[in-house]
């Protein structure tokens, strides 16, 4: 069984949390913050603190801060014998400072508060610097999801920037294109199944191989249209540089 | 029953040829195209023909072919006493000429030579100058897909622009996600289960309340560590491009 400590009681604690619940092999026995709202979240189901005094001991502490408070945290776990671990893709093993035993456990998937996550298809990645820990975040990580993958710092640096733009960015233009059709008496729900099939196309074609539109086939007159057609400056810049990105990509110019 | 002639021979040619086949209310008499090779995919099938001279007698003419040709294209149709009909989302009513009966028959979707299309939820978004001639189009439509809106050619711009956001755009984000995996020995899959949830959130939260990440939240850090981990140019650009305009979007300058 792994005995676990959990510090933060946002969304991704609170996930971690309701996930690791249903494991035999998994107890979570206390869950720490600092914010006392928040941690009604996890009160009745668990042991809950927010004086690092109080803090138990447990085979691995996971702290699920937002990325600046993640030094700060990793303090107060100085001297503790359990393996300390952060759950970001984007602050590195040395913010876990002066901690005997370090590592990463990143699921690397868009949380939000009151929306279910499978885990099982969430892919976890996770770093540590000897193979004991290692096998023990594997163990731990193997609980939850199919999809475990060891990767370097490097690498979870890469990762969060990819999904900073197949994510986040992408959801800025579902959100561009809900704006357009609500000023034009459309419903957004009009363009979910083309968003569909945009996802659906990468199980059989690369991003490369599926593009296509406007800046794709060099179609000028259509972009001409479509910059006129937009009134704010942002999302007008956005189409100019993106259709620039796209037809560049395939060795025209704009 | 109606009967139809397809002008074109590429995807979209293609795609609604297939989906007519299969309907017994629908008889496609005839697909007339000009690339003899893109031609022969109907072959066997329907009476083909590159010349304008041997057009059939129909209820229907849809010219599906690339937007600067539909002029040209319906320019060979006039005198015809059925219905003309293109299936652009950028390409005005007017461009059908002196056609006598006009009107528009776009499905909004993304169509890839190979890919099967579901059309039973693909939208298609119907137009025309009169209430028989859009009766008609209502039966055509209603007879392949459960999402049949009539909507104006102002609207109908609004959707084509709104789908470059939404798909073409958003599968460059995928890409150049694509692209940062490959550069760091990384599978563009471990991307698919977040693209996936990015995607079904929208069942449940509207694209303005599903917007997470570091422009959202105003992240400067980590924004920062990103734009200096981008060697690309134009992926630098719309970095900071897609940043700002959430930044401000949610009431923060970046």
């Amino acid at each position: 069984m792994i005995s676990i400590v959990i510090l933060g009681s946002g969304n991704v604690a609170g996930h971690l949390f309701d996930v690791f619940s249903g494991r035999e092999e998994i107890r979570v026995l206390q869950v720490w913050g600092r914010n006392k709202a928040h941690l009604s979240y996890f009160r009745d189901r668990v042991a809950i603190s927010d004086d690092s005094a109080e803090l138990l001991e447990a085979d691995l502490y996971i702290i699920a801060v937002s990325d600046d408070a993640v030094p700060e945290v990793a303090r107060t776990l100085v001297g503790k014998k359990g393996l300390v671990v952060h759950t970001s893709g984007s602050v590195s093993l040395d913010a876990l400072g002066n901690n005997d035993r370090r590592g990463v456990f990143y699921p690397l998937q868009s949380f939000s508060k009151g929306i279910k996550i499978d885990f099982k298809s969430v892919p976890i990645c996770i770093e540590a610097e000897n193979k004991k820990d290692l096998e023990l975040l594997l163990k731990l990580a193997g609980s939850i999801s199919d999809h475990v993958r060891e990767i370097s710092s490097d690498q979870r640096r890469s990762l969060h920037l990819a999904a900073v733009f197949v994510n986040n960015f992408t959801n800025h233009l579902f959100q561009i294109g809900n704006q357009i059709c609500e000023e034009h008496g459309l419903s957004f729900g009009i363009l979910l199944p083309l968003i569909g099939e945009t996802v659906q196309k990468l199980n059989q074609l690369t991003p490369y191989d599926a593009q296509t539109g406007p800046a794709r086939r060099n179609d000028r007159k259509t972009m001409e249209n479509h910059l006129h057609q937009l009134e704010n400056k942002n999302y007008k810049d956005i189409y100019a540089l993106l259709s620039k990105s796209i037809s560049e990509k395939y060795g025209q110019k704009l």
